[in-house]
């Protein structure tokens, strides 16, 4: 990342063509606003399809990253899920104008986002480094299926009952019974596993949280291990189990197929406004107040 | 019911061959004792592959409660729910002999068997009423599936998230997205409503529990209603949501579907020994010692 | 409970005379509505102290039941829940207006009280009975004290740990370690108990809920019993252990005293507005929304 | 610590003469077994008592770890916890043989204790560092009490309320109403921390979990932090509140009061038997088997 910024990207929620429609009017108001900054603009294609073309740079989301500064989304946690992964590669920052339900990593607000993004353009932010999860599926002695996650990881069946074993670092955890297992970044505490039970997990931890959906034994509870260890998880046995990683993508699982789901070399950027503050941003989502 | 009883059927875990194979001389065992007594002695029609065909009636599992005035049940909890389910039609009471894991329903043990089941024989027992639930799904103006439970009703998605609002006797409860829902007989609330994180309910409450699984809203809690009221769950958005019963039977749902959940008019008999404790059983299948 | 009302009795937060100086102005206002009307008013003596004596008939609380066809609380959940206690022995139905915190028990605001009791005072309305406990601490032979609840009995110990052991209807439940234990109606399932973990029962479900506070066996989960039973917790042991009932009076407890919990012979009547439902009441105050 | 162990250091459960008595045979065995190996064997006081003095240093439990090498305690973790507060200014190394409960902290159990032993004194051990929490009490300008804790630091109150404020560095978290705060460290969070529901942290983890007692709101949860974080909990209204560390000592707290929570700057050693593992004790004292 560099500062000043001189390129900005742009992505709207891009695989919904009804959202961008939505959003329309905003993305240009936008647009059009950073383009009188004298920035480069660049475009995510599908929300280029909203905005126009002229005085765009429009690209594909895979090489945003390499022709920006900064990226803005506007939709709801799940694009930032999808951008941020897509970035992974990139030093470029995220940050998100929420157009979702909850938010919890989208700041801005549509209603005052052009004076926001400028004190944001004029230096004033913070930056925070995110884990991301790897994780690649062993049939027998090859890899069939790699996938990177920002907030979980999730072993499940499509029925009911997966029977699962866990080892940590080689040594053995478990071997359980239950609806499915979540492995979870300290972003994605607050997303699924929060649901399943799992503790909250500030994003500066460098933890793993491994959190049963609905255990048989009542007493299998959420473990917290460091963000160094390696996570391996064998399908004993199940029916349509499949693993999906930020409730976004799925591949099916087989009886005998290992996960095994470590720390990614990677991490990805967040850039909130000066005023950002995480247990703020956490007691409001949450209704503490 | 009569006592003393004249007629004594006989079941096995009758859709797992290889159960049933490794069950066979316990079976037989108890077969022979049973036509010793000088009792009619009915055999379920895939159980009777194994014990032979001589001296029994052989029937089908739903009409095994025309059959007899005693059903005895040599399998786990899931078969105990499916024989339980086919006799509701019947005054027929069932007794478990425990092959399964948990076997909250199945009280007797295959080592002392013959002996607990003298004492049975000669009067010593309790009897006990459960009740079901009969859950029918309606498609626009038209019942498309009907089911009963003995455990539970559970509306899920293949997938993840599951968006339904909930009626008790006509009034809004709920509109929640989670991973599902269970409708629990107090039966139920030791299997997987439990796991979900609902409450325990003695089986002579009259009361169904409404347990979500993994909700959205972390205030959205258990709730249990009087066994009298009718609960309308309708899907409001799902990809490959389903119905299913007891664990063991499903049928998809489609968004606007509504399943409506109520007692059933019929109940079924357990039969357990005169030593028989509820709370004895619960703390000991649940670990509390 | 006679329709019309003829007599209403006032009470405010009786106990707090800076709550009573707060409210006074309503209460007065509501007093000489209610003259106005042509009724008999009935004010509770500590709250007379701020609206005056002129027209009022002024009694304590013991005796206002006698007094009056219909009681009105201004004040939270615990007002209503010490008011409604001491009108067990009465067949007048209790109405509050809402000034505490959140108000499962209160269903009228201030700010428009008088058009709803107007409402009220025509025959619009809906009554509803709420079930006590009752409990009794047994020392020895003796019974050294009693109680009466309407939310909840709690047995706990002052410091942290307490052995306690349960009985239901005679029968060995559980001898567990734990912070303590809750035995709550229906009505008190939305208070203490649901912070514990308990499931919430609806009103007409007639059962008692035993909910362990941190209990040290991660599988001794919320019991729920017909209201018919009669429970007994022994305090193993304990340090400075007593019991509390509705979180408002206290007794101390030693180690062998012996608590018989049961439901209380009297019901206590609350009387709701015509639209009032439950299921709105607890999506309102839980933030289901 | 420095192997080979020349001074071995024995503490049984030392603040309660009936345990004593009860192990005195095996506490002399074990210290004549140490003798016989030719090491210097050093005695805390009160156990000394039920040893006798001949051949052995006498001293007080707050001098033992300088005069040791290696420290067997004899008892539960509450004895290891205390001599583990006690040993956090010296290098020598803990470990426990199990006479209490549950033993998450003592590996070692009596029947095989010298044969064990022997293979620790040959050098076939793990080591393992355990953090600390320190507190202090704030009360206006004045730092009050003082206090380190291997397990947790719990505030609440003697009755049932009690209002907290959380800040972490200086960061507003919550304002809430439970019965009270549980500041753990990962040692403890297999203690009274998983009783009110925190997840479980794997003792490598830098972090310190904040687990709420029974909180009012019920989207309140466990929240972890980075062992870095200073937490100051004030509290905001309470009767009769206490601060208490590792379940063993307490303090008086007033409203207004301010207490920080940080790691300690001091660890202790934890020494296993080469054949511990965390996960198989978590296993064996979970029943997750």
């Amino acid at each position: 990342m560099s500062f000043p910024f001189s390129s900005v990207a742009i992505v709207g929620k891009y695989m919904d063509e009804n959202a961008l429609q939505q959003m329309q009017s905003d993305l240009t108001r936008l647009a059009h606003h950073l383009l009188q900054q004298g920035l480069h603009v660049c475009v995510e294609e599908n929300t280029a399809k909203f905005i126009g073309y002229d005085g765009f740079v429009v690209t594909d989301l895979d090489r945003i990253g390499e022709k920006s500064d900064l990226v803005i989304v506007m939709g709801g946690d799940g694009t930032m899920l999808s951008v941020g992964r897509a970035l992974r590669e990139s030093a470029a920052p995220l940050v998100g104008i929420n157009r979702g339900r909850l938010g919890f990593l989208t700041d801005l607000q549509t209603d005052n986002m052009l004076v926001e993004l400028d004190k944001i353009l004029a230096g004033e932010y913070q930056i925070e480094s995110r884990m991301l999860l790897q994780s690649s599926v062993m049939r027998g002695e090859s890899s069939i299926y790699h996938t990177v996650a920002l907030n979980d990881v999730v072993i499940k069946s499509a029925v009911r009952l997966i029977e699962l074993e866990v080892h940590v670092d080689g040594k053995f955890v478990s071997r359980q019974r239950a609806d499915g297992l979540i492995l979870s970044t300290p972003t994605g505490t607050t997303a699924y596993a929060l649901s399943a039970g799992g503790p909250i997990m500030h994003p500066d931890l460098d933890a793993i949280s491994i959190v049963p959906i609905s255990p048989h034994t009542l007493s299998y509870r959420p473990v917290s291990v460091p963000a160094e260890s390696t996570i391996e998880v064998t399908v004993v046995s199940a029916t349509d189990a499949q693993i999906n990683f930020d409730g976004q993508g799925q591949y099916p699982l087989l009886p005998g197929d290992r996960i095994r789901i470590a720390r990614a070399a990677q991490k990805i950027q967040l850039l909130h406004p000066q005023s950002y503050c995480y247990f703020d941003m956490l007691r409001n989502k949450l209704n503490w107040g």
